[in-house]
């Protein structure tokens, strides 16, 4: 466990949104750069679906963090101009509170026991985090995907703790075609005889699941132009095996089947199962009796940043189009970032000679 | 069986083109209409992965077809006019030979000893029965998705058997999105337990699999937008398990249930698989020494009709357009019909309003 990482430790009972709640939780975050004394220049960044809080390197852990290239000094999330907070989110198993933890009231990990977990959850652990922090008012919030909604939730939940906000190919609601993705992602992992109902031993997880949901999932974050441009009709270098006809044969087949081996074992398949699920879940009209706009005038946010790529298949550019029109109201400044990268839902993570100066030009503006 | 069904049955081995030979094989298939005294009426029609032969029904089968509104008297393939045959791919389970027929010369299945099965071996069966009908050229040859290719590689292969061809929601190649997408589907086919290396029996298919692979090919077969109108966040009405945070909660998964479920059993889970590779394996430029309009040149077609459909994910209308300008040359007709239908790549199968006319101006214009 790295040295970066710190602890909120909250000993008392964390309700959750739909019922039940947690005898205990932990949130795992990190931080670079200084608070100053008006206590007034943190940023909080919310993470996707799988990430850790290690957005970058630091003098405690120089191994480079998810979005290396946006975090530090000198970089478009400035740290040596912020103050900034990247959380783990609840439910994910670097460090924060999962199923894959251990229930303290029984002894035993909370598998399917963990009750129904939303995105207004991770929103609320992320702001026990800020409030441990002595932290009133965030200069901002940024989040990506599974980030970019949480952003929302936290925007409508704590409308005096953020001044303003960046949503990052996220959306204020899942659209039936995602849920459709993510319920045969969550359906290969079941399925797989080693889940037994959750209730897998650490030395036998349901790899086979796992790593079937997670080509899905790469399938789905990149664009088919993109890898028609990588790829093509390239043969892989591994040998067709001849008694095999379904073995891998094109260079497309060998990539994901070497990206989705690296991913197994990395997270436990429970809580990825949760974590999908909130995404799922997650509607935004929720915070305004059933309508999205009026949730969006929860908002108290000074000014927000849109960004969404043309190519991404899971949060299409209409969402995001739509979500910068119902964020538009008098005094606030919105900014829409439409981008063509070729790289789809996961081009926040490549394309960073697009998103760099777009997140950097909204900050230095604030 | 349907008595409309009639079969070819060759009994001299029947090449393949990756290699092997099937010692003899039977080509299914059903005819609607009269060839005319000069033989010179007759339309070819190549299906997709999945469906039989019986594209329409007719005074010996009455059940309807695949493709019930396109085909029959006064309709747009009108066998009034025409005399129209549909073949069941070789590799298909609706008649022809199969991974799931018996191997003549051991007495059992072909299972995994059934040789590669390319598209050009799926044309070669339609000009097999189209030859033992004595019909020297073809009016016009008709196919879409799978079909679609298969009409491609027909006219490389044959160019003096038609006269005319319709390529719909098809392409000259697969391109590494879709190939990763069916890679998949192959590989929950064979990761459940159940396929025992393809050795699977009667009573104890696949299920699982097939049921998760046929998931994925609805979510991909019709478009974001589409399923946003008809379900939005919809919940099922049947009863989100209490005790199973992850059983069905929303509309759009009650759906690929109960679809998903109705397919398990149609299809015999290796012929899929060998279909499905095919596709894969699929690339037009075969037929020119590794380039695309060498191969086209090839074409002797007097006209060509391409449909594409823009919110086709498998096939986008960029590749129809390719090909449609591909096929231009002198004195020969191209027209492209880029159809606004919301269901993706199977529009051609539900938007009948806008595909009716486009082949029917098409075929009247002859």
């Amino acid at each position: 466990m790295a040295a970066a990482r710190k602890y909120l430790k909250l000993d008392q009972p964390f309700p959750m949104r739909r019922g039940g709640s947690l005898p205990s939780v932990q949130i795992a975050y990190e931080t670079w750069g200084e608070l100053n004394a008006a206590r007034d220049n943190a940023i909080l960044i919310f993470t996707g679906l799988s990430p850790s809080a290690h957005a970058a390197s630091s003098a405690l852990d120089c191994s480079p963090g998810w979005w290396e290239d946006m975090v530090g000094p000198g970089r478009p999330i400035d740290t040596s101009r912020f103050f900034v907070v990247c959380v783990n989110s609840l439910g994910s198993v670097f460090g924060s509170t999962s199923p894959a933890s251990i229930n303290p009231q029984t002894g035993k990990p909370y598998r399917l026991s963990f009750p129904i977990l939303t995105v207004e959850d991770i929103a609320r652990g992320g702001y026990e985090v800020i409030r441990s922090l002595k932290i009133e008012k965030l200069r901002c919030v940024i989040g990506p995907s599974l980030g970019g909604m949480t952003v929302l939730a936290f925007a409508a939940m704590f409308p005096d703790a953020a001044r303003s906000l960046i949503s990052i190919s996220g959306a204020a609601r899942s659209t039936p075609f995602t849920i459709a993705l993510r319920s045969l992602q969550r359906e290969m992992i079941r399925k797989d005889p080693a889940w037994q109902g959750g209730n897998y031993s650490a030395d036998a997880v349901p790899v086979e699941g796992m790593r079937l949901a997670r080509k899905l999932g790469m399938i789905t974050y990149r664009s088919a132009k993109e890898w028609l441009q990588r790829f093509g009709r390239e043969r892989a270098s591994v040998e067709h095996k001849p008694d095999d006809p379904f073995s891998i044969d094109f260079e497309i087949e060998a990539y994901l089947e070497s990206h989705a081996s690296k991913f197994v074992g990395q997270f436990d398949p429970n809580a990825y199962l949760y974590l999908s699920r909130a995404m799922d879940l997650f509607d935004l009209a929720d915070h305004g009796e059933g309508s999205l706009s009026e949730a969006l005038k929860r908002f108290k946010l000074e000014s927000v940043l849109v960004i969404g790529v043309e190519t991404d298949l899971l949060f299409p550019i209409e969402q995001q189009q739509e979500l910068a029109e119902g964020l538009s109201g008098t005094g606030r400044e919105v900014n829409f970032a439409r981008l063509n990268s070729l790289q789809g839902h996961d081009a926040f993570l490549v394309d960073m000679d697009q998103f760099r100066p777009v997140i950097g030009d909204f900050l230095r503006g604030l």
